[in-house]
């Protein structure tokens, strides 16, 4: 399915939410506070139209606007809509032409939907298409930068009214200073970058609009047909079952401008005695399974989609919204082939994130340690 | 004695390095980096024209340039000069019109000393002027700030090529992104930011160049005639004695982009039992005397001056020069005027630094306190 030819309404604007809270794997900011914001942008200036990647000429301005910081954080300082605009009229002015379009920078609660506002407010289209796929918790982790982009100047705001422009060598710079700037500007920032339509077309993830509202929907109507929701998700995307428990721990702290931390569940019933730990950085980088505390058996790790779901709704359940007794399950998805080259793998591979493991695709260890793990209807189904 | 309608050579390049070793209370970067870069300017492109703020048209250009850091970090990264003509340049062509001069930030060792040297490149004057009168840890404790100035964007560079422009709101907030802009840059940054004219006629530190000259030159008329560095030194200021002995503690570490930490002098011979503590965060910011470790009788806060020299040769020494056995000697020299009014002891008094203490003036301080000090001659002659 492709949404690019129609236009967003506040319907979709739901389907995403969800869709990207899934995709955002635990990170990417709420997506109850990105829905409001879009919503209300949509109902205000109208749906806004999607174009695919290809409809965009070569030198098409194409601004992407994002927020960036701990998610706890962003969950706490809503912008008001007003950074959004300051940002987009900065990088649009820094190019001298007016911007064709807006694009996301990740798929993720809030990162998915600030850019559907802005294309609203500046009545302009929205690319079906991101730098991640995902969320990932850098800035150099993406599409645009793995595909070799060159990047502009990125502009930086917060809700008091500083500004920033930071010229960085590179997109590791550009993050670098970007994560210790918003440290000072109180946890959190909104953020815009400049591409090229030629940008977009050679490196970024094409179809990822579609493919959360598509995963927003089928939760949608699993809730509304009182189906299952794995079942219905299994319908648009290749996704895995982990493990199924009660969230039984934990840990999140606030440090270096992310949420860092890890969140254990637990089995049900004869399953009790099995264990799942979650670790992450503002999103879920890794999964292992064990018990009593030891999590020897790796299921899943980055760039790997790893998110967490409501057993009983399918509600994706974000890093900050874990909590003690939450009914939970784990589930995994492939990523998209641009991880797993050998500079998607230096970029997001478990090895940057200092584990030292070698990437295995998610699909293979399921595979290989299917046996072990509880199972149900649609477990590791093998892909 | 002003330097004001003169023109500062190699000569003067070494006396104003050595005092401004001194107001920069132990702060404000490595003196002997500073007149390696002003001296090899001065050399290169000639003496630069001094001339005194009453000189400057109101809507003249007036760059500043510094470099800000923890002083430990700077010593090791020492811009090659491309760093100052770059954000030079920024704030020039922010401007939209040529500078017409260059003036310090704060007087210290590098930072009296690159403005020197860009004043050389730019071949224009240098005013005779600053914003502090001394060094102090943060940018939003000058007097161009105690003035009201309305601050435009800081340009902030690095040896690699970032570049940042800050718009802050205000000059605590241009301070606070540009300190965690820096950790991310690698602990230490050249900046600039523009002034008008007017600015600095009304808001800066007048003839603070000429003093740091003439006290250069008073120590080094010291050696030169093999005199006693103090009563040199009280020729041209207002020197206070405060304590004779040996280093015999150092602590310091880098932290939230400044050199933070304390140094402890023990009294020699018969004064054995007496101690002195010096706390700074990059300049010294409180002495307290007192025994054993137990420091309950301050000498002197924030803002005035504290300085340590080596007893022997008069030699000022910084807090990154600071190491166990010198021969030091703890002096002390009443702060500016503006720095007593109650806009200056908010930014930059004890409490400012979170010493829960009111600000006496060192000069009452030392009154009152004469005759328990090693005495010794010049000690707290009373001003």
């Amino acid at each position: 399915m492709t949404i690019a030819g129609t236009r967003l309404d506040a319907a979709a604007v739901e389907d995403l939410a969800v869709g990207s809270a899934l995709l955002g794997t635990g990170g990417g900011g709420d997506p109850y506070i990105g829905k409001l914001i879009a919503a209300e942008a949509v109902e205000q200036h109208g749906p806004v139209e999607i174009i695919a990647p290809q409809d965009l000429a070569d030198d098409d301005l194409v601004i992407v606007v994002s927020m960036s910081g701990a998610p706890t954080v962003m969950t706490e300082k809503i912008p008001n809509g007003g950074e959004l605009q300051r940002v987009f009229d900065l990088a649009a002015e820094h190019a001298g032409r007016p911007p064709q379009a807006v694009i996301s920078f990740e798929i993720g609660g809030i990162n998915s939907l600030f850019p559907v506002a802005m294309a609203a407010y500046a009545d302009i289209p929205l690319v079906d298409a991101d730098g991640m796929g995902r969320a990932f918790p850098e800035f150099q982790i993406t599409a645009f930068n793995a595909g070799g982009v060159k990047f502009g100047p990125r502009f930086i705001t917060d809700e008091k009214g500083n500004v920033l422009r930071i010229n960085g060598i590179d997109a590791t710079w550009l993050e670098k200073i970007n994560r210790r700037a918003l440290i000072a500007m109180g946890g959190s920032v909104v953020s815009s970058i400049g591409l090229t339509g030629a940008d977009v077309k050679r490196a970024s993830i094409h179809g990822s609009l579609s493919l959360a509202i598509s995963i927003g929907r089928a939760l949608r109507l699993a809730r509304e047909t009182k189906s299952n929701w794995f079942t219905q998700l299994r319908g648009v995307c290749n996704v895995l079952r982990l493990f199924e428990g009660k969230v039984t721990s934990v840990d999140r702290q606030i440090t270096g401008g992310w949420v860092r931390g890890n969140a254990v569940l637990t089995g049900l019933g004869d399953a009790g005695d099995r264990q799942v730990r979650l670790d992450f950085q503002n999103e879920h980088l890794i999964a292992r399974a064990g018990s009593e505390g030891v999590f020897d058996q790796i299921l899943a790790t980055t760039p790997d989609l790893l998110a967490v779901l409501d057993t009983e709704t399918g509600t994706p359940i974000t890093t900050e919204g874990l909590h003690y007794g939450q009914r939970a399950t784990v589930v995994g998805i492939p990523c998209q082939p641009i991880w797993r080259t050998e500079r998607g793998l230096q970029l997001a591979g478990p090895r940057y994130f200092r584990w030292d493991i070698d990437y295995i695709p998610i699909e293979a260890r399921m595979a290989e340690i299917n046996d072990q793990l509880v199972k149900g209807p649609g477990t590791c189904p093998g892909i």
